[in-house]
């Protein structure tokens, strides 16, 4: 039963609602599945960077006032309290706030007074194709993002924030969104290999033998392709409106790093388009690949049948009881001498006959 | 035949016509089976709300404009007079007000003088995937609800209004507005849970077994999404207007919210699509599991044929007359001393060779 | 034949060819067959309608100078001098009197200098989806219309003139084009109302019993589909064009009632559509029954072979001529004393055996 | 072969090539198979109109100074000393004659400096769908075109121009211009006929017997509208630019037959995808005609079979030898008086009561 | 082992990862299995034409300085040091460098301070659809272009550049750019070819006996398609965007020769799209033929049937041992004279009878 959910997971798309269908716009409920939040606070500036795992999170007001860029990441959406706190320092919307905590969002941007708002979705689990929802909100002099739960998705950032590799910490906190954006991108990669390996695989298995079960593995192809192209296209649609469209906490330079990230959405879309069109292919040669295996099977039954059934004919025939004492003209072969071998050998005759028959006409080569 | 009816009803969309054919333009018809209307008029400011049920509708003019917001809502359009005396005090069109009884338009917004005219859709009946008309004029200080009989979709609305939740009673009649068609597009979210559990559990037939009551589930699936899709593509649409053109009725604060509405609609049609996708993938494994189980079908009758037909053949040589006095030659082995053994010995040999030939093909085995 | 002949005319669209290939544009070569002209003059004002069934079409140069609003309706285009004539004194471009003539335009408006020509498509018999071309130009102070043959379309018009019905009388031709538009728009319901009995009526007879002619059915409901959806669609186009562009002849309050119109061309289209994708459901749900219906054949057909064959084999076997005075083990059962019973019951045993197994296989049970 | 290569040619497009690939933009390279140019050259006025066959290509130049229009018509592309003659005095691009000679351009307009260049093509076999690339160059005072071979589309034109029909001689050359586009559009609808009568042809032949040879007529007359189809997309992409873009050398005049033509190209692509859904229709129909009677054929071999086969145990049965001298059990039938009629009516009652049973189960009866 | 990684190289198309998935951006890693660059310098104006093979890059920084066009082809991508120091040399963003390396990039242009930036695929290979990246950075003075391997396609601009042939060597960077993509854009026609000839292929072998493997014939000609078609639509679009936007680099005169450009990509489109309707179509064809087949097979295997059942029955009734000594009525004919003629003769009237049958329905001839 258990096994049965995992898979109607996988398969059946879910869909946001509201907490509950009919309160009020912007009431918070926390999912109670969701896992406790891990809260990681840097602060940084060209020369510096500050690390805190903080409790109290009122001291972070002043924290963001001090330097040129503060990124808090929080990483579990379980605790509406963190959520809430970090709504009124920042002075996020409550609409934006539902988002958050509501994880079946499209990728989106949506610009608000004091910041953009940016939710994506990465590829957490290539093989089940589960994504998860990342939040961003980028303001004048902060990042602040929140997670479904903690995982690995960002640590080469916070690796190249904590070693200031390249323009990490001399750009802003658009810098820093970019390279989160990048890395929620990264994690498409992965997925879209396996899907690669997925089509080979499955080809192969239409040549070497056309079975059954390869219908319910293309099922799972286009289903997994239809849960990712539902992330990407929008994931496209939100890069694409974060290069072009004049946001003011974006840098002009910052712009063409932002197109790279465009480019990769318009590169892992393509490839989707086209794995989906593979996949439909998949489906007629499989198709055609039955048919032609009923048509085997026809023929064999149908030489079968054309074979035996005269030589059973004449079988039946010299098996009637016409008395040859009535007549000379009832069935005087029974008496001949060689009657017995006469027959045999008709019978042969005519076996050979129609296979001569079935050869010519091709029926009998492989059709493989 | 009622049975019949009710599908036919459920399955075969509906159209709008004006009442009669020729008719001028504006004339209002009531549809003679629409229940009696059952008007609620609540008007309120930040302080204080007034709840009527009048039945003299004439003073509701001097109503509306003693207080911020004024909001009558109509449930049952049975009642012509209602309608058109309030026609008269809102200063509604001729036009408008047909559309208001000809419960089959599309979900659109048209913008008046004086007001603003909203058609919606909700959903009645996740189950029959049945929809009903809501028509909203949202004016400066009124709203003003049609919907086709009562039901329970605004009382979380009624109920914001009477506690003053949030910012319902200090936002204009816009928020109220919002909240309306918030409430209406609430109205979807369990036709999709049900369109899920329905794929769901056509997935699972198929795999069990593959019969054809599946068809016409598909086909009743794929119907209810057509329906569905019907009234929510012009949702979206009528959400992107409202929160897009610059509509004199609704403020900049406000349209943060209907851009909310507007990303709620994205999704549902998001998901409409994302399971008419997988409706048509279950139409294809449905007919290629079909066409696999004509195979096997085919192998069973081919195998049988194949293994049966030579041993009747056997059996039928030892059945020939052959006369023994007549020649040695003839069906020598009648007189064996292992004649019978060695024919059914020969049948056995055969039987098995075949069955030998069928398993190293890779017939005999399960071809699931 | 001349069946045949009458359906080929349903199914195959025409196109539209100038009169003769290669004449001058301009050239108006009238349809031999077309019926002769019945041609209706309204002249009216807010007070005043005088109507007149004129043969000298020269008065009417005069009348349309004397009254706000001339209506000259032309039914039949069997006459070129009537055609020219009016063409002369309303200054009409030769290009659109071509068209006026060749009945198999694509609905459009045209803006010429001094009037603006439309052309619409009515639907004239819904069961053979026939249309008709209706060119209509407006001018300052005039409506102009061309019909195929005269009809019952227009009578609710010429009807709300006479009597003066709303906005007939008082508002200019821009009010009475308008009621012809929606004329016209009333001719395709029935028709749409037919396709919805159309696949309700194949629906159920799928269900019933699939049989061929459905094909045909299902092709011809298809063909009349998209017969309908050609006209349709343009005729939407030119809505869309009256009541956003500035047409000089149409008021902006006549725009409010275009816009219905328009309203009304995209609930058509919609359920066009709409149909259209449930008919090719249909075909699908009809070539799965055929599958489904082959699958059930083959079982029966095998599981004949299953019980008779092995019967038939035991019958076969004491039937051959094994000579018992030869050997003790040749065919002692011929001489049992229960051996004909016994053989019976063999076969009995054999037979419910194999109906068991395929009992148990679930190929016995009916599979609707 | 010949006639496979026949086939080829008007199956699998062609694609344009520049003449040598690597060679320098602007390289012409005469086709050698194409057949040497027959030039004519009218210069003409409204009073006057001279015809000349001229050698010497170079008093064109004084010519076309001389005369308000002058044309000159090259059939055959197979002189480059004429095209170059005529590109240096006209002042023609190198890329434009280029294309002029690589005859499988697609319909285009461009504008260059001094003249605007138009890529047309003309149906020249209906039957073959060949079609070929007419290039016009309309300058202030000229009108340059060049066909691939010398046909009598445009008779017409130059009747019309020698015998100043209409505006011909009145109007400049952009008139002309049109009326030679309009002569090339002319040229589609006896295709556009064919294709008609094709379809009911085909459907008939469906409904009468399906049959193999109908797949490669509906596979071929899909060829055939693809090839229409890809000429006349960008013709009417060219003939929109033509009646919409400021192109200097058009009068305002002339737009408004320019949009006369861009409604003809219209239909005939409304047609062209009308007829390649009803193409797709007739495959499915066809392929469901072919279902059906494998149904059929299915349906014949199990009553056979469910008939015969226990009439052929029957018999089986009473040709076994039991010996009825070892008991009276033993096949006791054998002796009675009326022992073979009882077997023979045994036989009768059985096949009577199975073909009753298929005759109730309604696989009797015609299924067409 | 080798073999199918070839095929799967050929069939399963590849995507860009950044070299090393969370690496900071620009971050240059170098395929290890890139063979090592082969560089040219050219340096050219009107006049004269100096060629280098330089080791020491530092030296062009002083070249392009010097000469109106300077152009310098890296083939080979194996050595960071190269298209680091030539990165340095020409001011090129380290995102260009990492998509000059990361050699699985769409085809795009995009505009950089200092120099515009084109990306474009070639087809290396028609018969295996495999295709190259090419990297153009066009700036003021200078063209730097990046292949994956050393080939011929550059070769006629090489020689064109030496011999000085047309603009090359007056004209700027800007028509050796345009020079370039032309070659490129040749590239596509040899695999438009083979597409062309392996459809007729396809085509003639489905009419000369449909067999299995043409399924993968197909399935491998739409994978090729959409291979190429991948790679053509961004060409187009990076074509459009050339001609059309206003770069810098870019001269008014060259806009026409890109423009040409563009017209070629919309030629090979335009064939891509339509050859996938046809192997669409072929697939449609193929199935059909299956389905035709198999019913020739039943055909044959149900008149078999129905021609020797009966004929089985005649033998089996009179091999009945129903004994003549118990009555006259069993089984008289036993003793008839012409008993045995007499049974043959029914068989011969039952089986002719039956052809006849049959034949008159149809079945006998040859449905091809």
């Amino acid at each position: 039963m258990s096994r049965r959910n995992a898979r109607s997971k996988k398969h059946v798309p879910v869909f946001s609602r509201r907490s509950l269908p009919g309160s009020a716009p912007g009431t918070l409920i926390v999912d109670p599945e969701a896992p406790r939040p891990v809260i990681r606070i840097m602060s940084f500036g060209p020369d510096k960077v500050v690390e805190k795992d903080i409790d109290d999170l009122r001291t972070v007001r002043t924290l963001f006032h001090e330097w040129p860029v503060t990124w808090i990441d929080v990483a579990g959406l379980g605790d509406l309290s963190v959520i809430t706190s970090l709504g009124e320092i920042f002075n996020i919307h409550r609409l934006a706030l539902e988002d958050v905590i509501n994880v079946h969002q499209r990728p989106k941007v949506e610009l608000y007074k004091g910041y953009c708002y940016i939710v994506l979705r990465s590829v957490v689990d290539a093989e089940e194709h589960r994504s998860e929802q990342i939040s961003i909100f980028l303001g004048r002099n902060f990042v602040l993002s929140f997670r479904e739960r903690s995982g690995d998705h960002f640590d080469p950032v916070i690796q190249r924030v904590r070693e200031g590799t390249g323009r990490m910490r001399t750009a802003g906190p658009d810098h820093l969104t970019y390279a989160l954006i990048d890395a929620v991108i990264d994690s498409y990669f992965p997925a879209l290999e396996r899907f690669g390996e997925s089509i080979e695989g499955i080809e192969d298995a239409i040549i070497a033998e056309p079975h059954n079960a390869l219908v319910s593995r293309i099922h799972d192809l286009r289903q997994g392709l239809l849960i990712l192209r539902r992330a990407a296209w929008p994931m496209r649609e939100a890069m694409n409106i974060l290069f072009r469209d004049p946001i003011p906490f974006i840098d002009d330079e910052e712009r063409i790093y932002l197109r790279d990230c465009y480019d990769h959405m318009v590169q892992i879309i393509d490839l989707l388009e086209n794995y989906r069109d593979v996949a439909s292919g998949l489906m007629e040669v499989y198709l055609s690949s039955i048919s032609n295996r009923t048509n085997e099977i026809m023929k064999v039954l149908t030489i079968l049948t054309a074979v035996f059934v005269p030589l059973t004919l004449i079988s039946g025939i010299y098996g009637m009881n016409f008395s040859p004492q009535a007549s000379p003209y009832n069935m005087p072969e029974l008496h001949w001498r060689w009657g017995y071998p006469f027959a045999l050998g008709l019978m042969a005759v005519v076996a050979t006959a129609l296979l001569l028959y079935f050869h010519f006409k091709g029926w009998l080569g492989s059709q493989k």
